[in-house]
């Protein structure tokens, strides 16, 4: 696997401050919990949140980013336009991006897969089991044949999205429903994982087999032969 | 839709043969079954099984066929190889092809798609529950979110296909388990639907919306616009 | 092939009446060639205008539309983003969208794909060769090997789009270029197909094979099982 | 990029023993000359031809190979269905195939795609110009917007393929064909590249960007996270 990469993991990070049940989970925020996990791994890892200046999202960090991370839920609305029209082009520019969770209804995640990426959900604490379907796929590297998670918030189909170019993992909740929780999409010379668990009040970042998940496509989704594309009026190669 | 389409119900028609309690599910066999719930649609239908000549496929039949359905289980190594060579040719000249339940491991399956084919299973009664997760497929009209059978036999993954071109069903099982149970392909010019449920030891093909699903699986696997191809050694178009 | 299909021809008609040079080719506007060659066919068709009150597409027009043709070049930054905002989910909700040439860079197809849909482009009268990749797609129902255009303008790859679903036509430039000209999408619950040809300056939409093709992606983008999803905050459906 | 890939080069190795002007332009055999253009990478790299005991192909070689390279043409009935059983099952468990030129009609790659895998062709030394149409993919690193060359065999469509997973490389030929020349699927656990280019009558394998393409595709089709797959008969997870 390719070292060197520079993963930014991006947090919302509003539940944390405003949930004293949230913060006992992730006393680091979400983004910290993931960011250590990964860096174990010797990644370069960095992180940024909604409220700093520009998202934390700089022209700087953007173009010294191979892979970013994506977790959102209460304040899709507040990321500003001009923020996710640079991850966007970022991404189309080869980019990996990595959505967790209830980023699927993030603008950005919206914005690649030009879908409403709508779906059910219920917060029950229905036991999930994250079925690999795609064995041999490097996302599933190191996870046996399922994961599962004694309690977690239930998304149900019909989820919004376009198929996936590769389905890696679907879920199964006691309460009757399944999901396509593990997406694999590419668009431009971006790679894009959506990855479906992680509630903020429960403490699934913690849990070894999801980190490994989050691990692996990062690997997975680091950009390899990245190139400035010719487009526009041309002339003819044929002489 | 289309009428005037011609459809073969094919048929191992053991079981039924062999056990009483089978038999009594399906007296006509598990293809009389069928042919009688098209039938009703204006469908022109007949029906062909193992033990006849030919195994009921001779150019005749299948020369006049617009959509082949597939039942068989024990006795997949009895279809004669030539046969299977006619019926994959007729696939790719356009042929609809739908194969159900434990006809995963036919003959024609397996050649068609190129995989293994294989998967877990459990006879024990599971509920299962197959959602929708292609809302607004031609092959979901008229059902509703889900189909609910109170009993049969468990499939689960990894299912050794390749990544269908259209996942139209993804079951729930009680004991579990997931599945992908409605998969798309198009192999040539020939549309092929794969439908998961029908063990022969439960009523599921007098279920009105299994009935359904395959009437409509026959309608989207028609054959529309199929023609002779030009191949082999050719001559420029350009002068 | 279902009768009774209701299709709204949408143009952009700017050129049309600014050069006299395409007025020639296209008198009754591009809009009016398109949709007297479907209405020989027995389908429903009206037309609409980027310049007319809401270009065109009211309420009452789009909830009675059941596939939309869309013509646009000059002026796509004109098109009203709440109109956008209607079309888009009108396609989510099951509407079929046939985008034709420059209309790759339209608001409405940008978001539904959610790439750049960007590409080369010359205007120096190549010859267009469109070859059949797909046989026994309903949308080449008609259609020889190839379809031969005497001039075209080029467009050449890399093309900013999502790999497509199915690619049914791949064209051959005298120039030296190859493009995906014939590209099918599945978004929600509506289909999408985008056709290459049709530089306003060339009387293509009066080829009868030109027509012939959009005139079968009416029929194959025409909605079949659309419904009402059931997404949001749900019970369990296990007891 | 993955150091330690095990590639075996497979030639049918027949043209150059039999024709003095293949012979000339492959003094080693086709598998000669791709082998030491791999060496060269640092890949462990060995041959096997058809003609020695097993094909070359002997368990021990198969166990110890990540990635099998297949150029065939006039020999392709002389391989032995036993072999074919034995790579196959190879491919479904994690090894990866990179299937060149005429090996388009060999007996493994018409096993693992299902169809028949014709197409039109013309030897009369067309220029070729393959197009990178999906940039960004890791076959297509180092490589410019085509690969030119100056002569080669045409191929033509309809290719009778499924639907490739990744389409990479269309091609343009001088007498007025395109045909999808770098095709990726995924087949059980095994990647599989298909690769056009290749003629044995012409030096194509001595062209750098083409063994550059050869080189990306090993490191894209070797196996990172395969597993023994547990199937058949289970009791179910939930207790």
């Amino acid at each position: 696997m390719t070292a060197n990469i520079r993963v930014t993991v991006w947090n919302e990070f509003r539940h944390e401050r405003q949930s004293q049940e949230v913060a006992k989970i992730y006393p680091e925020g979400i983004h910290g919990t993931i960011a250590r996990a990964l860096g174990n791994d010797g990644l370069t890892v960095r992180t940024a949140t909604l409220d700093e200046p520009e998202h934390g999202l700089t022209d700087e960090v953007l173009n010294n980013t191979d892979v970013l991370i994506w977790w959102g839920h209460m304040a899709h609305a507040e990321v500003r336009d001009e923020i996710v029209d640079k991850v966007h082009k970022r991404v189309l520019d080869g980019m990996g991006l990595i959505v967790l969770h209830s980023g699927h209804f993030s603008k950005i995640f919206k914005r690649l897969l030009g879908t409403d990426c709508d779906l059910k959900w219920r917060e029950s604490n229905d036991k999930e089991r994250l079925w690999v379907v795609t064995p041999g796929h490097p996302i599933t590297e190191g996870i046996g044949e399922y994961i599962e998670l004694e309690h977690e918030e239930m998304y149900g189909e019909p989820f919004g999205i376009p198929t996936p170019d590769e389905l890696v993992f679907v879920s199964w909740f006691t309460g009757g429903e399944i999901f396509r929780s593990g997406c694999c999409y590419t668009r431009g010379q971006g790679k894009i994982f959506y990855f479906r668990p992680g509630h903020e009040t429960i403490p699934t970042y913690h849990n070894p087999e999801i980190q490994q998940v989050i691990r692996n496509a990062v690997h997975w989704a680091a950009p390899t032969a990245t190139r400035k594309l010719i487009r526009g009026n041309t002339q003819p190669v044929n002489k």
